[in-house]
Order: C-alpha cells, then sequence, then structure tokens
C-alpha cells in the first residue's frame, strides 16, 4: 500500500524549504500539501479559534501531480484542518518544513514547524519536523535531501516511537562535512533576550525582540552539541509536559 | 524583602479573571502586571517576530497602587517585554491566569495562560498558571481565592521546584463542593475535533474549528480525572519535550 504522506510547514507554501521536502518524499508516497498561505514562523502551538479559517487549492505542485493546500490559519490549524478536511482521515505520516533555520534546544517550545509535527503526534500520526541551520530564505537545501529520506524512510517502515515525534536539524553545512545522524535530548541551551527600543514618527516607543542564543557547554548529549560538532541531529519529543521527577516535591510543599 | 510579582495571563488585561488574581496577590507582595490588551487565547507559545511589539501603561489598577501595562503582543511575548523592559530583572514569581475556561490535559500545549508561566519557567522564575473550568466572560471567580492564596503563599516559600511551573486548574463549584487540591499528571484526554463548513456572502468556504473533549476513563491520576471528581488540579510542568523513554527505540529504528 502506497502510504499518504501530509506535507507542512511554518515558512509558507512557496518556501524553497518545503518545495525540496515535497520533492523528496514525494518518491515515497502520496503526497498532499496543507501549509500556511503566509509565514507562521514562531507561532508555536497557536491554534485560530477567534477567526473562520480559508483553505485554498493551489496548483504550484502539479506538474509533480501534487494536490495542495493554502490555508489561513497556523501550521497547527494546517493539520488539523487536513485530516478533518483534505484527508478526511489520518495520514500515515506528517512531514513539517523544512525550517529556514534552527529548531534545536528550546526552539522547539516556539516553532511552528515542530507545532505542527506535534499536532499531527497528538493525533496519533507518525511525524517528522525537519529544519536548517540556515536562516535565509534561499538556503540551499540540497545537503538536507539524503537525510530526510533516510528518516522518512526509517520511520516509514517502523514508526516512529509511542506517542512521539522525531525533530530533525540538519547543519548548514557542505554534504561531505556532515558527519552523520545522532540521536540526542533537547539540549539546555536558551535565549538571553532582549528588546530594541525605539521610537516611531510620531515619537511613541515601541519594541524588537532580539537575543543571544547560549548553550551549556556541559550539555554533551544535547542536539545543540551535536549540530556544533557538524552532526544531524534527532530527537523524539513528547507532549506531556509533567514534570514528573517534581511531582513528589510539589506534593511535600503544598502538604497534600 | 517584599517579593516582586508579575501577573500576565492571555484573556487580556480587562479580564474579570486577572482582576481576582491581582486583588489576591497584591498582599502577598509587589505587584506589576503586564498583560495583553486584547484577548490571545490559544495561542500558545508563539511570539511576535515580524512586528514591533507596544506597551502602554493603564491606570485600571492605580485605586491598588499597581502598575499596569497593556502589550500589543502574546502572553509570552508580555512575559519577555516585563523581564526587559518593566522589571528590568527576573520577578521573584510570574502567575497567570486566572484563565476563563479549563487548561487541564491536552490544553497546556494550545493556552497562551500556561505558555506564559512556561516562558517564566524557562527564564528560571517560579510560576504559576490558574485556570477556572468556566468558559463565560462573567464567571465567578471568588471559589478560587483561596487556592490561589494557598499555592501561591507555598511557591513564595519553597519555589516551584526545579525548571517547571506549576498548572493549576479550580472546578466550577461551590465552595463547599470543592474537595481540596489534589498534585497530578497531565491527562490523557484529547479533542476529538472537526470544522463546521460555512460559505460566506460570496459563496467562498470557511471553517470554524470546534470539537468535543473526551478524557481516557481509566487515567485516574491525570488531572481531568481528578477535576471531574471536583478536586483541584496541580501538574508540575516541564519544558524539556524530550522523550527520553524512546531514544533506544529511534537509536535502533536509525541504526545509529
Amino acid at each position: 500500500m502506497t502510504p499518504t504522506i501530509l506535507v507542512t510547514n511554518d515558512d509558507g507554501i512557496t518556501s524553497s524549504g518545503i518545495r525540496t521536502l515535497i520533492d523528496e518524499v514525494r518518491h515515497l508516497g502520496k503526497v498532499t500539501v496543507v501549509a500556511p498561505d503566509s509565514p507562521q514562523s514562531a507561532k508555536g502551538h497557536a491554534i485560530t479559534i477567534n477567526q473562520p479559517l480559508r483553505l485554498v487549492k493551489v496548483g504550484i505542485f502539479e506538474d509533480w501531480g501534487i494536490d495542495a493546500y493554502a490555508c489561513s490559519g497556523t501550521p497547527v490549524d494546517c493539520v488539523k484542518l487536513a485530516v478533518d478536511k483534505v484527508f478526511h482521515k489520518k495520514p500515515d505520516l506528517c512531514v513539517s518544513g523544512i525550517n529556514h533555520g534552527s529548531n534545536a534546544a528550546i526552539n522547539v517550545i516556539y516553532s511552528g514547524t515542530v507545532s505542527a509535527a506535534m499536532e499531527a503526534a497528538i493525533e496519533r500520526i507518525p511525524s517528522i519536523a525537519f529544519s536548517l541551520l540556515n536562516y535565509s530564505a534561499n538556503a540551499n537545501m540540497e545537503p538536507c535531501r539524503k537525510y530526510v529520506r533516510e528518516i522518512v524512510n526509517s520511520v516509514l517502515q517502523n514508526g516512529d516511537g509511542r506517542n512521539t515525534l522525531l525533530n530533525v536539524n540538519i547543519p548548514a553545512l557542505p554534504p561531505e562535512q556532515i558527519k552523520g545522524i545522532k540521536v540526542c535530548h533537547q539540549a539546555n541551551a536558551f535565549w538571553n533576550e532582549e528588546f530594541y527600543e525605539r521610537e516611531d514618527p510620531v515619537g511613541r516607543k515601541y519594541y524588537w525582540l532580539t537575543g543571544e542564543f547560549v548553550n551549556d557547554k556541559m550539555d554533551h548529549e544535547g542536539d545543540q552539541t551535536a549540530l556544533e560538532e557538524a552532526y544531524v541531529s534527532v530527537v523524539p519529543l513528547q507532549f506531556d509536559l509533567t514534570a514528573y521527577k517534581e511531582m513528589a516535591y510539589v506534593r511535600d510543599i503544598l502538604k497534600k
């Protein structure tokens, strides 16, 4: 049976990252694309509840014989709408990306790309988020192809684990410099953030988020270190956020 | 030393939930409010990167001697801006809510209220998200007061654990029917979703998200069951999403 594959992303349906991803997975199953009609980076797991959603069929992948739909909502909206109104059942796989920029470490929390794959996982659909460590809209996605193919094939054959998704980050390096794949945990690396403060033409202040990414150098098994050492990082992620190790402590302080 | 307390939410700075929360915690420390200028429900961990942010001082809590700022961004933006541009350092505590509606089980993923508290946790600020199981804008928040006071006092005295936040949900019941506090895990309960499909005046389709919430009846220790049994649920949450139990499986299928 040919597997059915949903492709989505957060950079929008016209980005070069999703085009590369589609081009690679179209040889592995029956692909349908449902992706945002505009950039939706950093939308996290946002869903649209106060606005109606639009879903418009577009012909941009018809040369490949692939149906594609542009959605007015967030990446998570795309997955929900795809299952209910396009596939009318769960697809066999959801792949999200290829994101233009890192989704390693704490970025999983903010990422629309990862959240789309997580939504698929919540709906019990095996899923993978792919990101390249290059924020440019014109990033060279070619080095990603080999790893997309290898990881998608493994998941199609075996599943992605129980109630999980795979978060894959790929270093922005020439193919021959990439050392291979490493399975890691989400690194203990964070943004040191501040805001630029400026004034608009009528003298009112406004703020732009900016920041510096800081990795814990002792966190040798984290995805950030693997990427810095030229590996493709693969982190299985889950949507049960319970801090089980802290439950006894919380019972203690609340005297329950 | 009087503790400094950041109060935020996702329903917006004029909601009755945040007003009740402020009224209760203003006796426990020096409170400053930084909250969205408009409803931001279901925004998850979204941040604003393609728009500048506005932060406007408003006088709506000046009778209580409390500084308050309305922010044009998401709940997570509010926390980031508060730390960098209002407190100019980390406050001693962040409380988010009281949300109008449940944030139990998988709702933690979509919730702006929980994501604000999670952002504080990422920044190593003890934090608590409060939600009442009543979606009405005019919900009676009075039964929440006792539990807000008790839990905030415990966290101010002891912290909230390591790199965690507390997710507190309160049943919408008369105070005498609430049986007390139970420390739980995030329940295995999900949305069975579908979309209403309609046509606009010019015949184009649009979609509204709707759905039914389904609890796993066997999940006796989950927060959803505790709430159904009239307990206030407290779940410690973490932002390391790694599915550690699945790492061996993923190494196996990827042959790494």
